[in-house]
């Protein structure tokens, strides 16, 4: 398949900081495709995939950061937002299939970072792709910067 | 809230084609939000907003290339495959707002094109980004230049 | 298509409340089938009728009962919780096609009441059954019954 | 909670077989609640539990009648559609638990069968219902009486 998908360069003003990748945290989720994530295409849904990465994405968050409430609304302190996700289709995936979503961290910055993530079904690469996470402050509604424990945390 | 969201550049050899996008098509669907497709945080879940751009774009395009099969797993011929999705979150959304979904067409290739899109709630900017389609031959399993039927539809 | 599965009359010993169905509120709700409600025998997924039905009940309760905070899961006093859905499959639909919900009230009990639902394709009955709506109390995580003003608006 | 809403055993003209259930086949899917299934009430969404219930079905179905295909709409031959869905919510269930769907074979008659379900978190009982397959020949768009070997399947 070709890979045409460019994008505009990056806007953004808040400088990368300096990380080292070595040992980043990496979660893995298993999904076996349901019959209704499959479409009249006989594929599975391309919007499907992006909720495989969801699911996986707060399993992670949540695992990682355990100190911090990622899923109460009404929780003061820091949370996290989605600012971004990015999403390449790379082959098709079947009905029943088992998929391998994996999850690591990637850049990180002043108050956000990247979750990177590939989607596999054995050796074939499905899907792969990444989020970006923003620091928030619901109360605030406010981007706020990482605490450093969470920065240690997303550094592994 | 930040604009984090920054790529890698480009790493595609398929040369911008020269267009004009003054005359562009458009295509515009309404989403009136579903409890479903709330979640615990109580904004739209990320994931619907990727759905609600596929039901338009599945809209948009079969509107726009009537003489070739898009639905059809068994059609012979010119078909198209989305090969990436982009989408930016810029503010949230709630439950039972009106939203608009808008797509126009952007860079024009050889073989595949990019689906921009805009997703608002009255003045609101809710979600933004693109998808970049391919064109794909099911029968030989492989990318194929698009039709010059198709790049006349595309340009409007 | 064979017709296996009818039920009599409810035998719960909560007495049907006198009630007179000829002026009851009707809600209908319109569905455009989108791409991701298709499954891979290219019908509308048995799942997804379930969730038109729940976008419909939830506008019809919210537009109905005002006064009561039917989508906050801290509010206190009285709420309603779905008990029991039941969904007869009629007819196929297929992608695209403009669904038409409508739901209405039926049996008015003590505690509970019954809201039955068809789903449309101009004249073809594509599927019909209803839910139970239990009134419920989060603080005390308990039925309570329907109070004076509910009973009201659902006798319309 | 109350239990309004209790039916009596169905009225079809359709006679019962005579079966045993001591040695009916069962199926058992196991699903960890994503955080897309859980709603702004912060419990799985009604909806959700139709879909872990067709999930297991669909997976029960095709290892039992592996003879058959269930999943391609241009199969000749016997198939089989659902008829009808009932869904008693017995208690919430939350993010990330761990829930047990069950399915068994129930009433068999001439030309549909029921699938009766427990969703369970542990001891906790969450959902229940059935689901009614009817034996359907796409391309005839007729129902059909179960051949002998899908009846001696659905015996164990």
């Amino acid at each position: 398949m070709a890979a045409p998908a460019p994008h505009d360069p990056p806007t953004s003003t808040d400088p990368p900081a300096a990380t080292s990748v070595d040992e980043r945290p990496v979660h893995v989720t298993h999904v076996r495709v349901p019959f209704a994530d499959v479409d009249m295409m006989r594929h599975v849904n391309n919007v499907a995939y992006v909720r495989y990465f969801e699911t996986a994405r707060m399993r992670f968050l949540v695992g990682l950061l355990p100190d911090h409430p990622m899923l109460d609304a009404d929780a003061r302190g820091f949370s996290l937002i989605l600012a971004e996700t990015r999403i390449v289709y790379r082959s098709p995936a079947f009905y029943d299939e088992e998929l391998v979503v994996r999850c690591t961290i990637g850049e990180i910055r002043r108050s956000a970072f990247e979750m990177p993530f590939t989607i596999t079904a054995g050796d074939r690469l499905v899907a792969e792709g990444a989020g970006w996470l923003v620091g928030f402050d619901y109360a605030q509604q406010a981007a706020v910067p990482l605490p450093d424990d969470v920065r240690a945390a997303l550094r592994g």
